[in-house]
């Protein structure tokens, strides 16, 4: 099967550890299909960027489905434009923060999930909350790291979330812990070990619920806030008669 | 005072309507600045729709904002970006949706509100979810009207309302009722008077709630989710300083 | 337009106070109407003292009605007897509680109260639950100052508000403040620029909104908990028809 | 021990058929006090009617303590002026309708109330969510029988009822019925036949209850909301030290 | 009448207690029966020693009622096997975890548990909320002490938990305290006293509501979830009719 | 990767058809070990017969762990012992009921479940809510087919469950739905393509979902309600080890 992954942002470096962390996951006999969305925003942090990386970002998915993928994965841990993408796709898709947040139900009766800057905290406590997942989230932390600083100083990095794990446990009963950004996803087995309790990481959750859902012949209803958006009569049309807002969009190519 | 009123999407008609409804509710020393937006779609009718509108729709704030509006209304009954726009903007903002449903548990115990199509209902009940307006929310019913045939057959579409009008109040318990769309505020009174609960339209609405704001000397605060967006280093910034996705995003006038 | 504005409790120097600031936000062409209730004590703290305050209470603005109040405000942050308020009185009414919270809620996600006496907080939380304004409220804080001595001591009550509201920021979570008590409304303004949130007055915000709703044409719905008291065959009776307890009630007037 | 039952309204032969179950409910050892609120309306139907008894009724159960009762009953479903109650009296204190919600739930999962008006239905909705009590009511039904109609025709009440309840278990999916007035005690037992499901009376209940809190010592807590008010320095000060609204009110006997 | 109480586990000194303890609580004309699990573990502390000890609890609370009880008691704080229960007894019964909440909720606001070991919080924690009474619970502390340990040194027992109990009215807001293990019944009046708030102990609270419902005549609803179980045609019955899951198991003795 | 399933009940012909669809869902690689517990009911219906096939249950997922299972499933809708397996098993392991849900809200905003007999009805609504689900169920719908009438008819059996989902659709607002019986297993694929939504089958689901944990590399968390039990110092242990509730029970054999 084939699952296509977007990295929201335009940063190629992170959409390359992306692509390296989902083909990792990945089980043989999958094919990862990676796009980065060069018309958005070098990082995604907060409602205005996550609102204008949206068009290009749909527009990677529908390349990516006429491309031939089966299930689809939004690389950004506030599952930027989840819904929307619902609406285009044939196949099943998920955001990174759903998906590990799913997966730590699996294991721990609550979970904290650890972001990095506190202007996505009220993103991704809508977000649980839509997908039905506020319940067993005992906190949504921020660590205060930018997206880039992960990649900038990794030790530092390490040291601060871990800090946040320790209270997301002791003081807010958390039992397992999600790493609330993609490029966290290297800590996830060392901090696991060092504070006792199931650390998750998004890429790899994604990649493994995507390949189940296609495994399972599940596709996303087309019914309700998921049907098929009824064709407008101006622009909003590509040459390809995808979905889109503009007709010069780029065209993508997946990243090797 | 000055407000601004944004139509998210890019249909003249229907700009013209809002803005003379806006300057209809407007007390006397209030400034309604219209703007349509140019790059949006024709009408907004579920998460792809709105997830498209929402970059001209900030750009559209912005220049509201230079303009020296002291708040600012969204125009379309699904609140497109409203939490985006609470980012970037220095004045209050509010979406139709949410101010219609303010209004209405002023004067009653439960709401319901009906819409258009039913591919907006899950926006909507994530939008009052969001908004803290759930709890007193009897449903959320769709007429399944296309926004754009309110114009078309406007009687036909009053008698679908007032039917759907009648069931929320014998089968969900309305005790008033919110029409969930701009272009159905011409049938607030009538339809009040024929069912004996009070009918709220949001655009008056959400012209009132403004202008309270801005009396009160109320802003948005700057800090958590609407704390103002990291300045990126690449792209984004239009020649005049503000938040934007692509330097040749059109400059906008107010529609008269 | 009339507004009605109504001190429950007994302390003439409150009502001003009160009456002040509600000219102070009136628009012009707003005429507003204040009362004190005679028959309630001399402050409001806790269940008792507004259960011995509804009866002058609803009687007072039984009279303000008859005096052609379009609406009603009910100034003590308890929201003392709205629901029986709503039930008898056309236009539509609020509770200077209620208001301010539905006004921080324009803007920003969660607000915290900061009330007086701790007897209070259990009142603040069920008045929330029942406006459906629970779900945005990160805590209802008591300052345990005593209504009175906000009169007596203002510098040493605003160092206290001062304090509270700190933490609320800090260790709940608020954006906003709302100002818990009548009398704490002359700090509002230098509260919000010290702590860098919106501070929301009760009293300004219910004549705003009450305004609205009267532009708006709205009035209390006459059906469910809302509906017209089913006329008792024996006392209760005023001798100009209104509801009442005993005929012996005080004939009121203005308070100029 | 000493119980005692106050009425909140003033009609006698309601007094004395309620005095009359709470002494069949009784235990030996346990006598019955029974007041009537003389200063009440006729009937409790609503908030107004509600807000009007609760001077009269606070009195009433203030003379009660004072006469040497250990627990206390507010003998209308709409357990008005429960909190209140509670903030003046030691004993503990519980109204009819909390009570017969509570006995409900230890036999089956959801229950269902049947109630007189539906004005009355949003004020036991809300009692229910402060008690706690919402999570397993299915549904708060009026059946719309006026309180003094029970009297009138106990036949056709009963038949009306008991459609109610069938529309309960069918619809709504109840397993247990709370009979939401004291009129509709003698119902019960038959009703529970006919329709296979428990069917509990409020006012057994609360005399069952309050014996339970008396034998095992509990004290209402002097915290929180129920802290003991404050000292008023003027009026609302009964001679005797009691707490109240007018020195003119009248000395109750218990009723025989 | 006759009520029966059931130790789950097998310690017979704890049996004795509990036995002590119900029969202490009794009314006069209230024949305790207490039965002891002998196939059960040695205490419950965590999901597998309830789980376990649940086939022995249904085969002594079916003797129970062959030996004519009309109404059972649970007498471990988990509840353990309370909706089996449920489902095969004609007769009421409650856990004495649900029956000290219940009775808690009726003299404070908010209540706090303080249970054993922190294994048992989440149990607790699903009890509550499966019963209703999760909305006015403060919070479920642990005192980490072994359900043994409490016998063993009551002293140092009583001292932790003296701490928790601080802890909870200080740091969570409660009201009232449930004792939270059968073992900690001796402390509830001195506690209460050092504490100023009201501290329930579950087995009294049990017997009393137990009396209050066979007083009443209610039984638990043979619909939903507690219908009778179909039989099934090999294994699980007794000898004596019984349903159970071995032909084998003891026959049990009240304990004098 | 070895991933044990467990059918709770002892009807063989149940227990192949597990794990033959258990079989079909595997990933090349996967070994699936099915038991059988011999100890257990003819079928579950109901809190007793499940808490009657728990001990069984879970010596022979404790035996299921020995062979070298990595991860474990419970082949009933009920989550039969689901808690009490997660505190004894190194491995991670869910039920095919929370597997299902779980799936559902991958590909739809709200599902419903068509269960077997309404007296499971509760059971299926407490393990939602426990397992965070609720919030996105829309409805858990009884067929009132037994479970084995499910093998003994299927034609009609899919023609009731057939009916169930229409309403789960039309009535409820289903979009996706979630078959609440192992038996129902085979009507998936068809049942999907008549109603025009997504159709989940549990036993399939929970394979996927353990293949992704186990590559995941996560395992249920030592700690709060999952901590290992303590050694309790009688019975209650196998002779390998395990914990048990007789030193008797059979030894489990895989079934091939």
């Amino acid at each position: 099967m084939r699952i296509s992954i977007v990295n929201p942002n335009s940063t190629r470096s992170m959409t390359e550890t992306i692509a390296h962390a989902a083909r990792q996951a990945a089980a043989r006999g999958t094919e990862i299909l990676a796009y980065q969305n060069d018309a958005g925003p070098i990082s995604i942090e907060g409602h205005v960027d996550g609102a204008l990386a949206v068009p290009g970002l749909l527009h990677a998915l529908a390349i990516a489905e006429r491309d031939g993928a089966d299930a689809h994965i939004i690389a950004c841990f506030d599952d930027t434009g989840l819904e929307a993408a619902r609406s285009i796709l044939k196949g099943p898709v998920i955001g990174i923060g759903e998906a590990a947040a799913r997966m730590a139900t699996l294991v721990a009766r609550r979970y904290s999930v650890i972001t990095t800057l506190s202007v996505s905290v009220p993103i991704l406590e809508d977000n649980l909350s839509r997908a039905g997942l506020s319940s067993l989230c005992a906190s949504v932390r921020a660590s205060e790291l930018p997206v880039l600083a992960l990649e900038a100083d990794p030790e530092a990095a390490n040291a601060k979330i871990s800090e946040e794990i320790a209270r997301a446990i002791d003081e807010d009963g958390a039992e397992a812990i999600v790493l609330g950004c993609a490029g966290m996803a290297d800590f996830a087995a060392s901090l696991s070990e060092r504070h006792g309790v199931p650390v998750v990481e998004g890429v790899s959750a994604a990649v493994k619920l995507m390949e189940a859902a296609v495994t399972l012949g599940l596709k996303t209803v087309k019914r309700g806030g998921y049907a098929t958006p009824r064709p407008k009569d101006q622009g909003f049309v590509y040459p390809d008669g995808m979905i889109g807002y503009t007709e010069s969009a780029p065209v993508l190519e997946p990243v090797e």
